[in-house]
């Protein structure tokens, strides 16, 4: 029998109880527990009667110096997650951590170095590496199917629209929060940084109409190959979870269209009709989710390479702080100009 | 500049009106004309004026007499299909016939008899030959593509429903009107006859439950070789004209499905729709009516071979005839035994 | 937390493996352990210790008498199901029991007598009815989608072809392997039983010809209501499973078509592609499996009632009888007549 | 029978065969002949041949003083069609042209103020406004169907790549000739001007590397309500003619996808197929090619509305002009300041 991954879930929202399910119930890692705040603890009670595991409610005595515990997994609110990142490591605990591990660089290196000292696995969630249907577009492209890249699309558009309080945060951002996996699909095909993007961002939603938050944004990413990636996102898709991806090239293309969320079919007079796709992040990225979990597991226990790494994390932090910064400005951003 | 075969066109009802419109605009065919009875000249006035053809009021000395005529496509009601086709071939004009030429065998050979020793042509319209979708698939399975074939499945689903006092006219029959061409495609398709054939019938419009007049049907054919085919027909399909086929075997399976109206796709919280599909047989086979059209003009001025001849239309015959007496006895038909 | 079901899984060939992983990793019931017969003990040992469970080596004296024990789940081969179900329902325990309970009508009501005198659950995987997007179609049929019934159409084409030794096997029988499923949905679909059968069975691979074991077949349910059933089946479909569904009626059309493998296009010179269908029912039938188990769960622990039960298992065995007897007789068979 | 308008075309290459036939077999236009320069007379001689009508080899007094002449259809080289629409037009025929009418807005301005004096009709075959599925689309739109709108994502993608010294010919502009019509969609379905456009373009193929004539190219359209269009082109689609359109709000989206060059469906171990895309533009916009013809006799002969007009043409010219300076510049352009 495989050694297992003993876990600690820190976070009990909807990322949280993803990975608390999925910990849960696989056969690679073992729940040991929940961490959440106080005034969390309900639903946290709840969750770890469901799954048979167990309440901490002290971070340092019960999670961090717990011998049992062998990593951690961090889906609390972003501005947490640089101080739990560096307690866990420095405790001897291997970090998954959701995404951003910070908003600057010196974040995101810190805690990389940290791991590094530590001889820890420091892994961020880029799940969308994980989605089967994407790792088989990019191993296509590595294989030369679509040859020569010229043009690649990406559609980000979010399902349901967030609640307003969620969006009015002070840190909300459409590039930081939505693009930034977009960017991450992008620079994973490209295998190379960017010389310069250009953005925009503009609020379509009533409520958020002159506000500053921007709901609605666009971008393009130039590499110096040629190849320009097009990006667009928005958070008020009404049709269901919108992901799309394309790379075009002079031998082919290859797409991933929507996910339906379910197989039936209706026809009538009215026309011939398909539910909306599947309905947000946690169906569409079932698969992805658990299998960042096992791969996780597989990097701490087998030395297995992990699939992003530091400079993943610090390139597209660049990205996305670049985009932010040309939809400021009105203009193009040359990457080495920005960072 | 090839020759162009010069036609009149007799009846102005559906089929008329596609053979009229197509002739009158194909570079293959001139229409001449256009004959009806006295009750339709209105309709016929019409339409040679759009087209910038005659009106034939007189059968014999207009168009029989008329040494211009080389064909005439006959598109009248089925009674009268029988007399025209004589008259014409008797007068030496190639003929070009809607479905059926009669609805015995005796009357089908008298008129290719009659064909033979004028030596002119006589071709009926099983237009889905025609169909560049159906025409594609039967070239892949001619090819091997399917491999040894197991299983065939056609659907033809007419839309709308028609008129009931047309459906209650003593002729109508769903396997002559509707699964004849279904088994036209399985024929071409097998280039063989069937050894049997296992039928079922019934009413299910309101209108129609009890009156001996079926508005569904469903059929089996099976061959030597092993090969069944699969029919369902049905008068109302709600969701537009459903022509479906499918050709399945040890090495891969052909299919054609239902041809949407258009290119457009709705999207929505209610789901992703498109427009039901085309209306009904002008739309689907578009581009067979007037395929059809020059074909027999290749085939009366070039000599080409005909897509379809004497056999296909007795074998036809036969065919429908041993459904409709399977249905009826609710026992399998042997095809030896039946006619 | 809710309680459990605890169970021991007897068998472990595909479907056993299928229901082992599920009760791993499924929070409403926990695998206590494995059974299988000496010969097998290697693959029990391997399993259990990757799901953390135990071996079981002695039926009487580790499975019934070990009241720890709720529930067997039986996918051992089907010569066993009877006596297994009989032992472990006179030993108090519930049983879900892969197709067939027995041949016979007999066996069958013997099972099912015996779990009521015990007060106990007994039942069927009959898992169809557990998939998502057939527990949709069969909903929006009841709510009236498709108004009143007129055509079904079921394919049931198996990928890859099972070994010849399997199929060889003097119990294989495609209207009991293979169509039992398909009468399933149809049963289910109809709420009714049909008034006859009619069926072919054929054999179409070289390794088959001239065996008496058919490898393709199709088949008729005529109902009272005018309603008729059209089913096919397979042994070798080479793209994928194939398993479609569609229910025709006056006010419109559910249908349900084969799953797509994954989510890539690939576009070139060579046209469009996307990958073969799902490899197999473990990947089609995936999350119905898992439901089917946690269904099994409710019913024994939560009073749920069961989605199948005593009279379809016996409807169903008349049905693939009179098919098998049809397509040996080549004649139609009346339902009453048969049994 | 309504009048007809007795057309004359003016060039044999693809454009120009397209209207020669489309004329010859349309009922609401009569083809009199066709006009090319002498090096181009035998195709010329063929084609009228084939449709019947005229070879006209003075461009004087064979067209342009032919008093049955009502109108012109002018497919010749882009160079030459201002000189011809205003002889055209000031020998008081109609003027249907190929776009571009100019590369300048003097041009545009000069033909359209000759036309007006006239009292003339001049027509650009914007032929994307004539597609039955884009049409409909923007009926669709402006009936709310998407709500307020967010964003357009235009590809348009060429099939197969022209000839070479097609493109290195010093006119040869992949904004001027391909991106202009998707520019054109954007106009048409926003019913006003964006306020800035940001392009880069870039050469791909092998040929074209470092000769400054682009192959691949896209561009962002941002109009002043927050809508963002971004387009995409290249010359090297291979897998059939790519033209997609989508427009996204608050309350939908609405697409257009590309069109299957038959129905058939091939299934087997490699996975499911269907042939490319339609070939090239003759084939996907055959209908509109053939609208634009008639609703072009509908507004010379009954005062129908133009679809377009020198409005569009001219705004078109400044956005391509406005794009093509953007890509060349590496920096966003506003719509003011550029021409």
């Amino acid at each position: 029998m495989q050694k297992v991954l003993r876990l600690v879930v820190v976070g009990t929202g909807r990322m949280g109880k993803i990975h608390i399910y999925n910990a849960a119930t696989s056969l690679k890692v073992k729940l040991l527990g929940v961490y959440d705040v106080p005034e969390k603890r309900e639903e946290a009670s709840r969750l770890v009667a469901e799954t048979g595991s167990q309440l901490f409610e002290n971070w340092h005595s019960q999670v961090l110096e717990n011998t049992q515990v062998d990593a951690v997994v961090i889906a609390s609110p972003t501005h947490t997650h640089k101080t739990l990142t560096l307690d866990a490591l420095e405790s001897g605990k291997s970090v998954l951590c959701e995404k951003p591990l910070g908003e600057d660089l010196t974040t995101i290196q810190m805690c990389h170095q940290k791991a590094k000292e530590k001889g820890l696995t420091l892994l961020i969630d880029w799940n969308r590496r994980f989605d089967p249907s994407f790792m088989k577009l990019v191993s296509e492209v590595r294989q030369g199917f679509v040859g020569q890249l010229q043009i690649i699309r990406v559609s980000g558009r979010d399902h349901p629209v967030p609640p307003l309080p969620f969006l009015r945060h002070s840190n909300s951002c459409i590039f930081r929060d939505m693009i930034v996996h977009d960017v991450d699909l992008v620079r994973w095909i490209m295998s190379s940084e960017p010389i310069s993007v250009y953005a925009t961002a503009t609020s379509c939603l009533p409520e958020l109409v002159g506000s500053g938050i921007y709901d609605t944004a666009t971008a393009m990413m130039e590499f110096k190959n040629g190849v320009v990636a097009l990006l667009d996102s928005a958070r008020n898709a009404c049709y269901g979870y919108d992901q799309r991806l394309e790379v075009f090239g002079d031998k082919g293309m290859l797409s991933v269209e929507n996910f339906p969320s379910n197989g039936v079919k209706w026809s009538n007079e009215t026309g011939i009709r398909r539910d909306p796709y599947v309905w947000s992040f946690p169906e569409r990225y079932q698969i992805s989710f658990r299998n960042v979990l096992e791969h996780f597991a597989d990097v701490v226990l087998r030395n297995h390479v992990p699939m992003c790494n530091e400079k993943d994390d610090l390139g597209i932090c660049k990205i996305v702080s670049a985009m932010s910064l040309s939809a400021s400005l009105k203009r193009r951003v040359s990457l080495k100009s920005c960072c």
